[in-house]
């Protein structure tokens, strides 16, 4: 599966951040597939996530109830596209589960760990229908809410691994 | 993965049909999955399918440009969501390839193959994100228009039977 169009028509409609994580692939991917976990850092602080469903297969649910310390609510479902173990998750609010398309499909992201060091290389891109989609995601605070959930998850991978023997 | 909500806010949002073939599964996956015999009976007839790029697998690229015959052409683009050979194909046009979310998004269809006699029960479900694309992909035909090509695969699986010793 390509990963990018470098030159194509889509040039400058993906958003994406990369992060060294210091955990192995194993915590992180367990960090991120277990809905426990991931209510812990999908939003970034003070929104909250209260409600989480995972099915970590393709097709299968994703859904996250988040909420926000004025009490406003944003729900969001979508589903998995592809799973490859401690590697690769894509998912997508442009179709829900039963694969029925979506009323207000915004986007893909691709997520991929790679070991780096003794850690974890993590990146995520987004993808975008247009160049609105993406402006507006980006003037939403894509990259300092993308951000800092990608700080807690590191937080939250390395604490993983400091209560393993 | 749910093939139907019955009772749920998608009821009334699918388009189906469904056709007893007199040829094997094998022969009705072979006049599907490969793009020559695709393009002869993908279009209802007097419209043709010059083009067709397939890529049977998830994430796959599913393309076709049909050909009025006064020359109107109607390119189209998605991909291959779930392969299950010989039984299952579900593709969308919500997505494209790279998992991009489309411009245009506007159906799932899921075809299913099963054993019938000594036949082929092939359904097609489509699924609309809403009531007014259901209606409107109605107006435009889908009755007839799927079911003159499910007729023309039909005829051509028999076709590839009769020709197998």
């Amino acid at each position: 599966m390509a990963n990018h169009d470098p030159g194509s028509r889509r040039a400058g409609l993906e958003l994406s951040l990369t992060r060294v994580i210091d955990a192995p692939r194993a915590l992180v991917w367990e960090a991120w597939t277990n809905p426990e976990h991931l209510k812990t850092w999908w939003a970034p602080a003070p929104i909250t996530t209260p409600e989480c469903e995972l099915d970590v297969r393709p097709g299968g649910i994703f859904r996250t109830l988040m909420r926000g310390p004025d009490g406003a609510e944003y729900p969001g479902t979508g589903v998995f596209l592809e799973v490859v173990d401690q590697e690769r998750i894509v998912f997508t609010d442009a179709l829900e589960p039963g694969w029925w398309p979506a009323k207000e499909p915004f986007m893909t992201a691709i997520i991929t760990m790679a070991d780096e060091g003794g850690g974890t290389r993590y990146t995520a891109r987004v993808r975008h229908k247009d160049e609105a989609d993406r402006a507006r995601h980006e003037e939403m605070g894509f990259h300092e809410g993308w951000g800092t959930c990608l700080d807690q998850l590191a937080a939250l991978a390395v604490r993983l691994k400091e209560r393993r023997p």
